[in-house]
């Protein structure tokens, strides 16, 4: 079985993370649009175009299953791909997430992520759907991703960074959604800070739900694809374990659509 | 007199904002490489490609004279846009910075640019080039860009990142030279946190040099061209005084060499 997993730079590789974590086999091809990584500060329209050129990208490699492991993307070009790629099975990181928080959390939720997914509205509208009941708030945490790109995970800026966007949520909110797939990286630093809350991210919870399709046979191989060699990329493939034999790493021109 | 002004972003702005002090008239167009920012973390040879399609794309209003108003380009790419642009007088922001330093520090200089700017050593060179018995050291302090691109230029927040990178030379360095077009944004926190410093950006040097030149007749005129409408681009407008009339804001699709 051969899985695609599209993300705007490093942050889906948290996701690749999960998917090898619970896989028996197959062949793991990831695709890192690292020149012109961050998607959520961009606009609708170029995050669709981007996505589009990408899984066409890993479109080549015979993909029969893709995995949008970026939130941003998930919000504003899934629609899209399902309709350009119909041969494909594709999952997105959202739903998953939302079903996680709408069992876990009791009263208020608290909703952080790019300038765009939260402009998308996406999440409060689908934790809304299925539980009507439960509060949503939701925040922009731009710096967050920088944060993680440049290997800062703790200390003392850190902190102040998490501490400037949720501090005024402390008694407010009972669970936390991460939205955005770089997050993870940060759960340790916030959990020590807000140590009542329930915190949910995207990546376990779609692992979970694609945990029965990835039964494949033999062994679990890694093809790693990047569109530029960010300042970044050899630290952050290193503090985010892999199990799997990493194949190859490739750095590729930027696809065109 | 028409002036070119491109940069990775909106960070050029405070050059463009600086020409416009000194300058008696002319037309000024700006292309900030939203859809693409930052450059500073980007491949050398993606921030040449990027920089021959941004000045090809402004080449077309009849440029006399162009600043590269940015320093990752500045460092990457100003000599191949010298050879590639031959009939329009090309700027960078490295050299008047440079001469600026040399004249102002009296024994150590600290740089800080974004990590292709720091890794490409210009800086130092250029420094130690004419004056060789300056010491200088440098870092890059990327998470300061978006800090900036966030509308966040004081509070603890940045008192703590300007900490993060820059507590360990308190004592150690006089003059700091801001080697990033966004980074005057952050001059009166840095100022407060280490008054004893002299510093140094790219933006006032570079006018000062070029104020000779800008005496055309007439009007002062700003035409704004960006590849992308980021989340932060009417803020960062609004937060850098451009004293010319602004006669139109265009968001135009990536050019093409």
């Amino acid at each position: 079985m051969r899985i695609g997993v599209f993300d705007s730079g490093l942050g889906g590789l948290t996701v690749l993370s999960s998917l090898l974590k619970v896989a028996r086999g197959g062949e793991f091809f990831y695709f890192g649009d690292t020149a012109r990584v961050p998607y959520g500060i961009r606009s609708g329209e170029a995050v669709i175009n981007y996505s589009l050129q990408c899984v066409g990208f890993l479109e080549k490699f015979g993909i029969d299953l893709l995995v949008v492991a970026c939130n941003t993307a998930s919000a504003k070009a899934f629609g899209v791909l399902k309709k350009s790629f119909p041969h494909m099975e594709i999952y997105e990181v959202i739903t998953p997430a939302v079903e996680e928080v709408v069992k876990r959390a009791s009263r208020k939720v608290g909703v952080i992520g790019t300038p765009a997914t939260v402009e998308s509205n996406i999440y409060p509208k689908r934790i809304k759907a299925l539980k009507p009941s439960l509060e949503v708030v939701q925040k922009a945490t731009p710096l967050f991703v920088p944060l993680v790109e440049e290997g800062l995970t703790d200390g003392p800026l850190v902190r102040e960074a998490i501490k400037h966007y949720l501090l005024g949520w402390r008694e407010k909110i009972d669970t936390l959604l991460l939205g955005c797939t770089h997050y993870p990286l940060l759960e340790g630093a916030i959990e020590e800070l807000f140590p009542h809350w329930k915190i949910v991210n995207s990546a376990s919870p779609l692992a979970q739900r694609l945990k029965p399709k990835l039964k494949g046979e033999g062994k679990k191989e890694v093809y790693l694809f990047f569109s530029d060699r960010t300042a970044f990329l050899e630290r952050m493939i290193s503090q985010i374990p892999l199990k799997g034999e990493v194949k190859g790493l490739e750095i590729v021109p930027l696809p065109q659509g």
